[in-house]
């Protein structure tokens, strides 16, 4: 299967997850609850990183948990680990193979600690380590850059912030509604591919979101570093401000987030700024276009703490056909193995 | 104080530290003992934001407690703010006035979370909101980009880090060796000028560091972005290998931090490794120099965990001259205030 089968299979996934994940999330709900967790640490490299991003936010408002994003190397290469009492440690990596991340969960299992992983192989050393495997069911994923098993990492984060959180309904009506928004952005590709070629010369920029986005932010830069070869660089939009923005140069090229909710007016805003000022050109995924940007739509359909499993399958589809735009093979991104092991 | 001013105080203001901050740190380490704190919590943007990723691994290493970086928003424009029981809440700025990091203090007092903030003014809204204020004691700081309020806030850590961790004497001794490594450190400042000229037509690099030194690189990065206008991205050196060194063009710019401890070899094998497969042209911060690489020098004569005190400075001094070297002036960077508020 290729990389445009895998962005296309998201749906399925979602929905796969929606059937039958809860049967492995009642238990680790149930042995936080006992337990009384008090805050949560994550140990994830690449996009299995930015999904913990996705997690600090899901899980910090949904379940008001606050999370921590784990120094691996304080355990693999220091022999310091934390303390880990009170925490629920959770492991993320597709492959469930690189050894850091590994080295947090069996540490966190020998102080009695809470353990979940989630993993794409339910016999990798990452689900054997841990507790709580939490399978991704997203099927082998073949190509190098990570689609449709980050969005799977999206979608088991989002359920267990709902199986730890108090219980709305409204929450579940929502997940229920994933997989139909993901098919609504998958039928954007034709409009995406002409966006790409507009933009085949794309060599540097920023990629700005916050809040609930900023995970998407950080994704769709990393696609354009290994599927475009872009030096994509993500910020909060807020951080931005605080200093980065010097580097801008005049006419630069700006990507950013806008999804409903409470920081849209602000980065809205912030992008107008940046284009009067610096000439900056401007490039947004929202579902509104912006005065004078050019416009990535995405079906802004559902509550804004669950728009990253939809908006960043319009970037995928641009990233791809950006690649391509720029004759670049993406299944074989330079210096890039499927299965990167750090220690 | 104009910047090399700013840089050259830094020695001084480290002694201070020295000498008055164990009055202000004495109170908080024996309320955080009492109130049997399980973890930390941090809000910061910017220099700040860097000092902030030392911390996790200070306090890590030393006083043995998970820090998760926390995430303004949920506070100051979600209204979902997480549940801090059992935390200590840390803010960190310079100027005291960013209403996000404030707000975070302000929620973590009302929920009843022992709290502390850093800042450079006593009288500030943040030194005013929390319980325990830690005055980083570096005189006014006037140039834009923070340099000795970077390495004052790293030296509060590290003194907080010892004060609540199982002090050992030798913890204590390393400490006081800071002032006189630092102003070692700055004694090569003609050395770095001439490096700087060789590089003046750097504008575009990935800044690699790992464990302690993850806080130079990012902190180095932005002096770069601020000062000399360079897009530099800042990588835990473990994540760079996790798909962004696939954006590395052909004869790209790598500057990596290699200081004395377990990740050293790695950091220089992956430098070598980028040398020959991608002709990277390779700046070493480092007390020794690498195969084939440019090296900026810095005397490596603390503990691992107290280098990012002191390799800082080479690095600032460096990119300093840099920005001279492409006749820009360090005291107006583009787009950028001293104070920034973002909420």
């Amino acid at each position: 299967m290729g990389l445009s089968e895998e962005i296309g299979a998201q749906p399925v996934i979602a929905a796969r997850l929606l059937r039958e994940l809860p049967a492995d999330l009642a238990p680790l709900a149930a042995a936080a609850r006992e337990r009384g967790i008090r805050y949560v640490v994550i140990a994830a490299r690449g996009s299995s990183d930015h999904a913990a991003i996705y997690a600090q936010y899901a899980l910090g408002a949904l379940a008001r948990l606050p999370v921590a994003l784990a120094t691996p190397s304080l355990f693999s290469r220091y022999a310091t680990p934390p303390r880990l009492e009170g925490a629920l440690v959770i492991g993320i990596s597709q492959s469930g193979q690189s050894p850091d991340v590994v080295a947090v969960i069996e540490e966190a299992r020998h102080q009695g600690a809470l353990t979940a992983a989630m993993t794409n192989d339910p016999s990798s050393p990452l689900a054997i380590a841990t507790e709580h495997p939490l399978d991704l069911r997203a099927g082998a994923e073949e190509s190098v850059a990570a689609t449709k098993t980050y969005t799977a990492e999206l979608m088991v984060i989002a359920m267990l912030a709902v199986a730890l959180g108090d219980d709305s309904g409204s929450d579940h009506e929502a997940l229920a509604m994933v997989p139909d928004a993901q098919s609504a952005a998958l039928e954007l590709s034709d409009r995406v591919a002409a966006l790409a070629d507009a933009h085949a010369g794309l060599v540097d920029c920023a990629v700005l979101g916050r809040g609930f986005n900023l995970a998407t932010s950080f994704e769709w830069a990393l696609k354009l570093k290994e599927l475009a070869y872009v030096r994509a660089q993500a910020y909060s939009s807020a951080d931005f401000q605080h200093g980065p923005v010097a580097s801008l140069a005049p006419g630069g090229d700006i990507l950013a987030i806008v999804a409903r909710g409470p920081l849209a007016a602000d980065i809205a805003e912030l992008v107008a700024r940046l284009r009067s000022e610096r000439r900056a050109r401007v490039l947004v995924l929202g579902e509104d276009p912006l005065p004078g940007a050019d416009h990535l739509p995405f079906p802004d359909t559902l509550p804004e703490w669950l728009s990253p499993l939809v908006d960043i399958i319009p970037a995928q589809l641009f990233t791809a056909a950006l690649a391509r735009a720029k004759g670049l093979d993406v299944e074989r991104p330079r210096g890039l193995k499927k299965v990167t092991l750090t220690s």
